[in-house]
């Protein structure tokens, strides 16, 4: 087992990485500080995980909120399930909640826990490759509003993640793709070594080699904790990590949240973000080349769909929480492994993209 | 004008104390960081000073949104009426939200603000007596839930406090006296020469007398700004603001919320708190009717509502933030001006004094 320390001052917390951890049930209690525990997670993880998480629970107060499974329901009449269940139960602000799921429910059930009583413990068990490498590090909750991704929500972080490389087994191939979105995307803003390791191992990914997985979720988390301890509250650095991220929440907005899946719709934005980057002489066309083959051997969409046109796009890319008094504001690359802070785009050529990147 | 400054490093901010406050633009616009401003209120406020704001914000592009009023409406429900103006209205995270009007408002525009976009900026304006004292200072946001009090919320501090003595003048007697309870309260748990003030001059208060309230106002104020940089998030000290809370959220919640006001409900359960206080030995016979005296002083009520029985009051206490896995917990008098910490409460003592205190 690996230990990756997220370092927050006094809300700093590790997150622990390897196999067969689920069934290890220390890991669990030792950050469980009363009786009261709620594990939450959805109808698709509950047959396959619940189990084994509440064998490790035996003598604690457990209660399980089962929400259905996808991005439309990732919304705060869900979230008050979580709460209707707390109260029901009377559980006390000593509770914590346990976040059994991807990203979706990571991010619902971190909302929940920062809300109920003004705050309880919440611990991460990420099962998807996205959530274990992005969504379950670095303290981002919250619920998508029907005008915009992740609109309403808080910063809070958990007190420990578990990722357990096991759990990715049962994972579609779909899933597994949307998480190589966000694995490509350290390498793309700050580790070009790891981008150059990506393009060489993406087979054996793809193929589940559980050696290839541990160290892509390993040197993932490594940024993605970097990063966090860096800038917790997004004021710079870690905007970096949203590259793809404007793009690619209008297509998931513009196109009902549920049809792509969120790392679908970061694959697309950011092949859309590096002609732009392109546009704006940073990248020249083989590096532009270079990334979209990538997304494409991990099978993953690279073109916008259709039906959101320019003017679509524009209209749901001014709701982004980077833009500042209605310029759109976005993460580019200057080369492949560095990233730019946000930056006001130039709308000519922001429209140049929209129109002819991927479009018939 | 006086300053109090809130101490919390750098999450530290002024209240400021005085009279043709609202009229100062400086005092609005020194806090505001962007051209975004959108100022939260309800009917009743609205017509009053809604346009005296509006005047001081000319060059901010501001929006309004106006709630019902009552604590009826204190729901994730009309939360989200907030949010679906800052989203429609495409609201950057460098946005300002001003909440103008009484506790209601406080709680719920800041809330608001805590979760928008994970977190912008606000200030408040508080319009009662009671927020100006009390819930407008130290960060505490949130909601209720059909099944406890503020049990949805966050810890989130306002940039500043605007708390201008002249909007008492439009107050009703009621919501005065409901003020006057919680200013009652920071005499009977920390400050017994402040209580022994209160006595000599009520009827000043009650008549509205602009110095006295300003005093009133202010002492309160430093009381609660100093418990509140002792203890930000409620691990201590903090606690026992909520003397008389516990039986008072009981009240409320089982009498439907908007039967009584919060200030009624709190002044009812501070009686029943210093009636407790008595039965442990803390208080004497003298102690607890100089309370119920200063109390009904202020026209408060100082009884629990008949329909109200015991076995309800535990039920509707047993979800007090407070407790800890299932045992009830309450803030209690060792003396006049002083509160102890949360203490686990023997529960014979505490069916006798909801079965016989103020009851026929």
């Amino acid at each position: 087992m690996k230990k990756i320390q997220v370092e927050l001052g006094n809300r700093s917390y590790p997150i622990y990485i390897g196999s067969n951890l689920l069934s290890q049930a220390d890991l669990y209690t030792r950050h469980i500080k009363a009786k009261q525990v709620v594990v939450v997670t959805n109808i698709t993880i509950a047959p396959l995980y619940l189990d084994k998480i509440l064998k490790n629970l035996a003598g604690f107060h457990v209660e399980t909120a089962i929400l259905p499974d996808g991005e439309q329901f990732k919304t705060l009449e869900y979230v008050e399930r979580i709460f209707d269940k707390l109260l029901t139960c009377r559980f006390s602000r000593n509770a914590t909640l346990i976040a059994l799921g991807g990203g979706v429910i990571g991010d619902m059930g971190g909302f929940a826990a920062a809300c109920y009583q003004r705050g309880i413990a919440f611990m991460q068990i990420p099962t998807t490759l996205l959530a274990q490498v992005d969504s379950s590090v670095g303290g981002k909750t919250g619920v998508n509003h029907p005008l915009g991704k992740n609109m309403i929500g808080a910063f809070y972080q958990p007190q420990c993640v578990i990722a357990d490389a096991d759990v990715l087994d049962t994972l579609d191939d779909r899933q597994l793709s949307a998480g190589l979105a966000e694995v490509i995307k350290y390498g793309l803003i700050r580790d070009i070594e790891f981008f150059e390791w990506l393009e060489n191992n993406i087979s054996a990914l793809l193929a589940r080699d559980k050696e290839a997985l541990a160290f892509a979720i390993e040197r993932s988390c490594l940024n993605k904790a970097g990063i966090v301890s860096e800038d917790e509250t997004e004021s710079g650095v870690r905007s970096t990590l949203n590259l793809g991220h404007t793009f690619g929440h209008a297509i998931e907005t513009g196109s009902g949240y549920g049809t792509y899946l969120h790392g679908e719709a970061v694959a697309i934005g950011t092949c859309q973000a590096a002609d732009l980057s392109r546009r704006k002489g940073w990248l020249n066309d083989a590096d532009v080349e270079r990334i979209i083959a990538l997304f494409q051997k991990c099978n993953l969409p690279t073109y916008p769909p259709e039906q959101i046109d320019s003017d679509r796009f524009l209209e749901l890319m001014a709701v982004d929480k980077k833009n500042v008094s209605g310029q759109i504001r976005l993460i580019l690359l200057t080369k492949i492994g560095v990233a730019t802070l946000p930056i006001d785009v130039d709308r000519t050529l922001l429209i140049q993209t929209l129109n002819t990147y991927g479009r018939k």
